[in-house]
């Protein structure tokens, strides 16, 4: 038995949450801004190392998050979370800095295809976009992240090769000098074997630079995948509130992997995520009211663990009529 | 990196089916028998290990499956499957063996709470039962196979001690000389580390008994754990069709791991599972017509990893566009 990663022994892992931006963009149902707003809130009370808050996009693309500068706004910010947003171009940009953003997280593809198809770009443009995003968030003193879709595999292309994940990860940070990568897993096609390569791979080559794996369970792999990626270095997993997030090539498809699932899990197995979990669940359980669905949520829907149930009504009849016999 | 079990190496891995029982006997649709025998046929070309078809119970209790002996008499065996059945008692062990099953498997729980709430007996009423069963396969020459419930949790009780699951596998084996013994996580409480730990102590107690483990994926860990499990030394595993079967203290929740999704991964991941993943897939995306519902298995939403899907309508359109910039 190799053994160890079923052994937290007390690591530290670093849960950041997505379902604010990657989850509520694809809602159907606008939540109203002051709900958001006592989500974020809600959530940064949780032990949550970064929050992604909300998109600085075009409000006619992402009509859900049009209140990012809001909700930005009003939120209470707790000291030692990182409060993030996704900035896809120079003025998305210029609203995040006005926002006092922490961080501008810039997303492009592996894949020249879905970049394409999902950014309207080649993937050199979008790099353009990106450095030019990434000039103004170090002229503000912001952080700056760049979230890369595709490492794991491709909808269209298929196989992504490791050397073309590898070299634009070299151009996030060697070139446009990147505090964090985070390696997309962008519609579930990874498998750990492939997890576990990949990061090592990631972590031998910049083994300073804040490295962030983003999962989706959308073939039922996501918690092996985190395991796999911890037992390969990684210390930092983007999850989504409740599952929130989709798939829009698999309809009906799990999208994120859910943040109280996967703090559930790891804290079972003895890692540390500084996650109050209980918190978490609660902050899980209003999405419904908030978003008009159920939600995806395991854990939601079973309960933790050792959340016991009772013995059923007639219990202690059926006991006495057994040791009667 | 421990790195051993995310490369499997062609490792052989069982594959066990039990959608036909677990899975069937809690839909509310009754599923026609001759279906049921074109299922059994279906499944039987896939590269399975061993399909557990039916139960020989009370029609009253399960009418679900009041069609066992028709159905074990009609399938087509195929050299290499075991066909087993579920057989709670001796008047069900007489109607396993005129149907000729090629196993028994006996039921019983390693938490007191669970089993009298479940079986309606105390634990040794319910051994006293599983022996006279055993006997009567033993003097028939049929396989026997013990399936323990809750032995990684109860949900009315919580922990089951470990000691005590042993004690329970030790009179299974030792005093019964079951060929088999199954480890059931009943509710979905299992834990990768706490797999990893209880798997190998029985390895190591017992290395030349048939072990399988059968998860439910109840709190979204089923396939970290059954890699828990390979990790520390397990072969066998139960698995559903589909994601068939619920867990009655969880509405809504996920119940056993899904066939199609375990093998998807694992064969991803390099074991030898024997399947042909296609044929499993078929069979399962019949399922929905036969129970009149939508079916949890997210490899049948999604497709598998390559399973690639077009580029949008307007795709060269969006190329050119973007090349002329």
């Amino acid at each position: 038995m190799s053994g160890a990663v079923w052994n937290g022994a007390g690591r530290r892992i670093h849960m950041q949450e997505v379902g604010t931006r990657d989850g509520l963009q694809i809602e159907a149902q606008f939540v109203a801004t002051a709900d958001k707003i006592a989500l974020v809130d809600a959530l940064s009370a949780t032990g949550l190392s970064k929050i992604e808050v909300s998109a600085f996009v075009s409000p006619q693309a992402i009509p859900q998050l049009r209140d990012a500068e809001i909700v930005l706004r009003e939120i209470q910010r707790r000291p030692g979370v990182v409060y993030s947003a996704l900035v896809p171009n120079a003025r998305g940009a210029e609203r995040a800095v006005d926002a006092q953003v922490d961080e501008m997280n810039l997303v492009m593809s592996a894949s020249e295809s879905h970049n394409l198809a999902n950014l309207r770009m080649t993937r050199e443009q979008s790099f353009a976009a990106l450095s030019a995003v990434n000039t103004i968030a170090r002229t503000a003193g912001k952080s700056v992240n760049v979230s890369l879709s595709c490492v794991f595999g491709c909808p269209i292309e298929g196989e992504v090769p490791v050397p073309t994940v590898m070299d634009w990860c070299a151009r996030f940070v060697d070139e446009l000098g990147a505090g964090g990568v985070t390696l997309c897993d962008t519609t579930g096609m990874a498998y750990p074997g492939q997890v576990a390569s990949i990061t090592a791979a990631f972590r031998q080559r910049w083994p300073d630079t804040e490295l962030t794996l983003h999962f989706h369970n959308t073939r039922g792999m996501g918690l092996a995948n985190v395991l796999a990626a911890i037992d390969a270095g990684a210390e930092r997993f983007d999850a989504s509130l409740g599952g929130l997030g989709g798939c829009p090539y698999a309809p009906g498809a799990s999208g994120n992997v859910c943040s109280e699932e996967i703090v559930h899990a790891l804290q079972l197995m003895g890692f540390d995520t500084g996650i109050d979990l209980a918190a978490l669940i609660a902050a899980a359980a209003r999405l419904p009211a908030l978003i008009g669905h159920e939600i995806p949520s395991q854990i939601v829907k079973a309960g933790r663990r050792l959340d016991l149930h009772p013995p059923p009504p007639d219990f202690e009849a059926i006991r006495q009529r057994a040791l009667a016999r």
